[in-house]
């Protein structure tokens, strides 16, 4: 175990995903004085470190080692030149806007990474790389543009993460027991580790979570661990080029128990040394806004890693069900919870100010604010805040279901005593202020009239219920307990329900 | 946090319920012979450790500070006397006999436990009391003779855990959050820690597991936390006046996460050396064959706790499903998931020798050679072993459900690509012999013929199928993976199936 060392790393933590910038500039426009602005603009929102994406099956710079993204691409070619013939005809514009702007810079001689993290010293930002270890973005696809010469040939000869089922992304994942698989890795590790100014590398292994055929997790775990030893003596070469630290960071799924039986044993790394960030997160049909993180701060106590909490961008309450954005709220309600559960900071993945709604949904001025406030328990305490009920989107093979809503009553024939009880994290309770429980039913559920509702024990009054069936609850300040409340549901005569969505939302209290 | 020490306790460690003895040995034969006889026999089963109850909601020993068993009791008096009116008329003799034997004895100046746990210091075994913390045997009849005056007038008063609804005993249990429960259980830690020479006491906070208001669990916590500092301190009084150490153990939730959300923060307690002895428990609707043992294992490094897994006697699969007594060949099994798991000791929980047929079912040399077994992983990996799937039964108020059984391969919809995909919890592979795979099919569903199933990505052939929807596959011990195998069930034509148990039998290897 590695002493105990002062955790500098600044929040909130924001991972820049290779498309963004491309996508929001075009080739006419991009130019470095343009990346210069785009961390400018994190800069101002308060983001305390960039990690910048330098891959997804290809690289997004001029790589040596790997292919870059307009590898093949040809920008005063036709739209049906070989690279492009994949795409649904929507998608070709985007797409050429994206490689056209990606090459024209490299074309220009600037490495956007280079230059972002340049820019970020320049602010005081820390600067780290992210690698996508197993995207698998245009798999289903036989001949999508995203996809490497790499993994066609693995594909071809059959050596995808499962041989016997083709249904799903996570079937054709590469299959990280494969030593060609690990060394193409390795050289892009390499790479990087020799040709930035880094203070850190982020292993992103929840891109896609899924590495080794069903069944053999827990024995590729430890190959990936023998090959995380092979990184973090690269990141010792990198420091003594570079007179500085380089740090080793890992995102792994949300739970320290799946993660390992995914080949992820974040606590053996960080007990081994291995790592100095674990990023505990989801993979992406929701913010999974009630991590175990407390489980996770004791487990890597004794360590100085420092322990993050990755929020997504969808809120989506059940699985497969509908989804929205994170609004401000939620965002801000659920970086409290990762807080105060014990991590040291918020990493946000996916919350880019151009895209998934932001601008609009949110506004410079909310980003602004609400990112700020991430990197402050005091300033998210005293915000307007939403803490809602998803469920975790990675699971291992065999580990059961265990979403929480939809909820109906019918779970009062358990031998549990649960009844239909909701958990609600909400991070630390207010000192003041005022609070309200949203229940949303199913449709041609029951009138929540006939209901009794519970908050810690203490009946809540029913208040608005809309015409869609969300009611509406009042809940005393004092009625709330710290961490987080549990609520019951009652049936009256008419007892069959079904609740959907779930939220505590607590007013600003400035 | 407490300095490493040796830790001692012998396995398997064996919980004595209070009814046992006295259902089975008349008031004609008790005797202080019959109570080191009944030691005797459970020393040459290889009982290491014996854990002695002193109580439910009665004391079953002539306590001082509580109402014993007998109180109120004429052995003389007829059958509708008041302390049995209550009862059924088939439970009157069994009940009678009991209490008999139990005033019998006390009579005769022989206190059970006492004599009990010097046979097992005569016979080199460790001697424990164990007390139960909230147990509401009973609880559902008005007038039951379980109840003590205590528990009646806290009733009486409205003042149970649950105060709007009264459905289960989970609602009728007492709360801990009153100082007057609190201490009502104090004086009888107390009494035990100065009565009986003991090597230590446990607080069984698994009978019945639920201790506070709904959504109270976490400030109540602190309320036991605060509690068992003071045991603790007898404790200390205890060994002094004994001039040996007295050890404090806790039976908690299997979940160290739901543990902590039912105010039963073990983790925090070996931290700040309140115990010696954690046992992740069940309650009692199954056996929880796999309990994240690694789990409490990493998460009590450092600290000098004895932890030890706790098995039940009964086998369910499904909540509310059916549900046998666990196997031999499913005992062996769970000890052997729970000591490689990172258990120091296995732990008996109603595993009695002349109940729940023990006697008819397993017989005295197959009782003589498990018990042995469980003291020695060895000998557990070279047996006749089974390995299943059960559910935990007890969640804080609010955590989802997560039973992995009954499974249909409906979970393909889901984001996540477990498929129909099961996981069984099997120990270490074995490095030679046979193992077989057993699928249990719901009446009316999918033929077995069409469907493809794979153990590790390999896929096993189907063996025999039995007219009630039991197939059998081979599985080679060269597929196996250390600690848990992965099986994966496709389906053919005709696709629907729901599978209601899943078990892995491996044969003995000598």
């Amino acid at each position: 175990m590695s002493a105990k060392k002062t955790k500098t790393m600044k929040g909130p933590i924001f991972n820049q995903d290779s498309t963004e910038f491309y996508y929001t500039h075009s080739a006419e426009v991009v130019s470095g004085e343009a990346v210069d602005a785009y961390i400018d603009r994190l800069a101002q929102a308060g983001v305390g470190t960039f990690v910048s994406c330098g891959n997804a099956q290809r690289a997004n710079y001029a790589s040596k080692v790997w292919e870059s993204d307009w590898h093949g691409y040809d920008p005063d070619g036709p739209d049906d030149q070989p690279v492009l013939r994949h795409a649904l005809k929507g998608q070709i514009s985007p797409f050429r806007h994206r490689l056209d702007s990606a090459k024209r810079l490299a074309d220009m001689g600037v490495d956007f990474h280079e230059r972002a993290l340049a820019r970020c010293r320049h602010h005081g930002m820390g600067a780290w790389m992210t690698m996508r270890m197993n995207d698998v973005h245009g798999c289903m696809e036989q001949d999508s543009p995203l996809l490497s010469t790499f993994y066609r040939e693995q594909r071809a000869a059959k050596l995808l993460r499962n041989t016997y089922r083709d249904t799903s992304w996570a079937d054709r994942s590469l299959d990280w027991g494969r030593p060609e698989v690990q060394e193409h890795y390795f050289k892009l590790v390499r790479e990087q580790l020799t040709r930035y100014d880094l203070d850190g590398l982020e292993l992103d292994w929840m891109r896609f979570a899924y590495h080794f055929r069903p069944g053999r997790e827990l024995a590729g775990g430890r190959v990936i661990t023998d090959w995380m030893r092979r990184v973090k003596e690269e990141c010792a070469r990198a420091a003594e080029r570079l007179g500085h630290p380089v740090k080793l960071g890992v995102r792994v799924p949300s739970r320290p128990e799946t993660a390992r039986k995914l080949g992820m044993d974040a606590v053996a790394w960080a007990k081994e040394g291995l790592v100095d960030l674990v990023a505990p997160s989801p993979f992406w049909a929701t913010c999974e806004v009630d991590m175990p993180m407390q489980e996770w701060h004791l487990l890597l106590e004794g360590t100085s890693v420092e322990l993050v909490g990755c929020l997504e961008i969808r809120y989506q309450p059940i699985p497969t069900g509908p989804a929205t954005m994170m609004t401000p709220e939620l965002a801000t309600g659920a970086a409290l919870s990762v807080l105060q559960g014990g991590a040291d900071q918020v990493y946000l993945f996916n919350y880019f100010p151009s895209l998934h709604g932001l601008t609009e949904n949110w506004g410079a001025d909310t980003i602004d604010r609400v990112f700020h406030a991430m990197g402050d328990v005091a300033a998210l305490e005293k915000s307007s805040r939403r803490h809602a009920i998803t469920f975790r989107d990675v699971r291992a093979p065999g580990e059961p279901l265990d979403n929480a809503l939809p909820a109906t009553d019918l779970q009062e024939d358990m031998p549990s005593p649960s009844g239909c009880a909701l958990r609600i994290n909400t991070g630390s309770k207010p000192e003041s202020g005022t609070a309200e429980l949203l229940l949303a039913f199913a449709p041609d559920g029951a009138d929540p009239a006939s209901l009794k509702v519970y908050v810690n024990s203490v009946e809540c009054a029913l208040g608005d219920v809309s015409a869609d069936g969300e009611a509406r609850y009042e809940v005393r300040c004092d009625q709330l307990e710290n961490e987080s409340q549990v609520i019951d549901v009652i049936g009256g005569e008419a007892k069959a329900f079904t609740i959907v969505r779930a939220e505590i939302a607590i007013a600003a209290s400035d």
